[in-house]
């Protein structure tokens, strides 16, 4: 099935001010928005990050793929590792280091996705069809809590309100549940003092007895104080994601941790980002938890390939998210109902997004906590194409090029800076 | 796409009198051949082991899986973990320790087969397009030398003739190369002592300069033999295949011959068969060549995901191969056209069925040692049913239910001993 046409188009979404060990969301949240139109019209969608240099690399693909197979995806990835000379960087640095293989699968990605939403199409499948079928109905997401500020300097409170303190974060996370049905929360941290942040885990862990709770600082503190929140919280949390930087300083800390019996699981989606890290972070047992996101692991199949592996070396898996659209919602529980071993609900902006969306809606709903796989064929969301305009011209007009919550904070605290082994 | 009816027909064929570490194939070899059939009519073909046990659990799992989905593999494998209550063994031991997770896959496989012909001809394309597309338009296979009687006691000789030192070597290496001109060689060795099979190899190198040469005597030495051949024969080989048995034994051969600078890469097929090998092969570096065979790596989807997985820990692919007929040399095609990091030609044991098969001729061909990637939708081969009958009724009148080269050769030589870590 012959690419006659690939139309790439950046947009931008209003984002509320959630705070993390690099900064703070910035107002507008960027996406970019991948059409294939195959030969006999047929249409497949794929969603990817809005960064200037990378949406640049993503139109430049996208011209070089008209007129490939969308069933041939080994010559697709290779001509796209053939365009993609450099390491395409991601400033704000939340999924680790940009290495010449992540940039390749991180371009890759929406165009595979939008490949399996065509290849649905014409076999009348569902996308979870295409990687081995559901293993479950629906996939369960976690309540994603933020430390947040009321409203942007300058801006309209919105309605999700404060959030500085453990009262404040449960607040939020009642809103969440209440909202959503979410069975288990996350929370953003890296912002507070280690101190502080441990403080919000015990108000929520009190707040919803029973419900898993995580942690990610972000690599806010360095192994020793990793050591000692997880050895504080213990079964407190379901597990402590990229407390400290770098995969040995994840082994010290899963070491120690083991050596003083304390069974709190690491987990990562910024020491382990592409496949070239998997090895040392293997040999090293520095991790017991890897986050997929099928964003920068190259797309579904690929990410299906990495979870199989993680099966066989006995990591468990959960999902991470960065700011997302509809697309990335449908293509990431498509991929999460299709893996057998998937161990925890996955995360997602979702919420955060409010009902901002380039999808229709109707599809993608939240039935306690979990999104119920999109029986559609493809990945079973429509582009509405009205919502895509608007937002593209948000795009054009919000000034933003490419996302920067640590300049976006210095406008206003000028002395930040990035927490990084910090505490 | 439902299920609607599943045949399962074991078939024999003849087989020459082919040596091993084990004894001595049969006059008969066996297979058992699944026909699939979807609900619109759409038939998928699977070839599997023809051994009685292995055959009775793949009966019960064809019964238990019409009404299921083409698509969803993922059910599909937990059904057939259910029924294979537990190991399925199989007798001649060449492909190493059956384990519970290794059956499944076994039983699994000629299945998971069908279902991608079917799914290849529903979308009309090759069954590579649904594993990521080709990378090569013709698959690469090694002349696979074997010593052999003239034949049968009380049989026909067969045209291959003796080979029995190193000049039969030679020119059955010959006749193989001017038939199907095979651009290297592998010698299954482990059926004389060591010098005997490196003099062998020696012979072959002066007869063929520059072609790749590999020896596999399926565990028949220890790992001090295994070093001193590999030092010996040095860059002659193009790797040394199963030494010796098992992952420490192996780890301690590739240890010794690192730290001699010995660079002579170890292949298997027999001490890593199944996920949970990978592991502590990896972990102590054991093998630097995975031979992959679908057939027992859980069909032709997870043998990609193997592939990969090879691919991120740096290790060299190839294939192995047992007697087989056209779905599976089509199978293997399909699979390492679509492996962009096969590393070497695949095995194959073709030229030892000398035309005998259950699909269709003209599909299946060799050019220059490379069988051309059928384009046809699926598999692209047809089941050719009065061979398949012809082949069921020498299945029944043969005798043979399960693959037995050591009660074989004991006819003759009763003093037989397997050969494993003897030398
Ligand atoms: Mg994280
Ligand atoms: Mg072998």
């Amino acid at each position: 099935m012959i690419i006659r046409e690939i139309r790439v188009t950046p947009v931008a979404f209003r984002d509320p001010p959630l705070l993390n060990a690099a900064g703070v969301h910035e107002p507008w949240a960027l996406r970019t928005i991948v059409e294939v139109v195959a030969e006999d019209g047929l249409t497949g969608l794929g969603e990817t990050y809005g960064d200037l240099g990378h949406l640049e690399k993503v139109r430049e693909c996208a011209q070089a793929l008209v007129g490939m197979d969308v069933h041939h995806t080994n010559r697709v990835y290779s001509r796209i590792s053939s365009l993609v000379g450099d390491v395409v960087s991601d400033l704000h640095g939340l999924t680790g280091m940009s290495t010449k293989e992540k940039s390749i699968d991180r371009v890759y990605s929406p165009f595979e996705v939008a490949f399996l939403d065509i290849r649905g199409k014409a076999a009348n499948v569902p996308v979870c069809d295409l990687l081995g079928g559901r293993v479950r109905d629906a996939v369960p997401y976690s309540a994603y809590l933020f430390y947040k500020w009321a409203a942007h300097p300058n801006g309209e409170p919105d309605r999700f309100g404060t959030a500085l303190d453990p009262t404040g974060l449960v607040d939020q996370a009642a809103l969440l549940i209440k909202e959503y049905g979410f069975r288990s929360i996350k929370l953003k941290g890296g912002v507070f003092p280690p101190e502080q942040e441990m403080a919000a885990i015990h108000a929520l862990h009190e707040a919803f007895p029973g419900v898993p709770l995580r942690l990610d600082p972000n690599t806010a503190w360095t192994p020793e104080t990793s050591i000692q929140v997880a050895e504080e919280l213990g079964d407190v949390l379901q597990y402590l994601e990229d407390p400290c930087p770098e995969i040995p300083g994840m082994a010290e800390t899963a070491q120690s941790l083991k050596s003083r019996n304390i069974t709190t699981k690491l987990a990562t989606n910024m020491c382990v980002v592409t496949p070239e890290h998997l090895p040392p972070a293997i040999a090293s047992d520095a991790i017991q938890v890897l986050l997929l996101d099928h964003h920068y692991w190259g797309g579904l199949a690929r990410s299906a390939q990495v979870a199989a592996l993680c099966g066989t070396f006995g990591l468990d898996l959960s999902m991470h998210s960065n700011s997302h659209l509809g697309i990335s919602l449908a293509a990431m529980t498509h991929l999460a109902a299709a893996t057998p071993n998937l161990t925890y609900a996955c995360d997602t902006h979702t919420p955060w997004q409010d009902g901002q969306d380039v999808v229709s809606p109707g599809t993608l709903r939240f039935v306690d906590g979990a999104v119920p796989v999109p029986s559609g064929a493809g990945l079973g969301v429509e582009l509405d194409r009205d919502a895509l305009a608007v937002m593209h011209e948000q795009y054009l007009r919000c000034g933003i090029t490419s996302r920067d919550d640590t300049g976006y904070i210095r406008r206003f605290e000028p002395d930040f800076t990035v927490k990084r082994a910090t505490w």
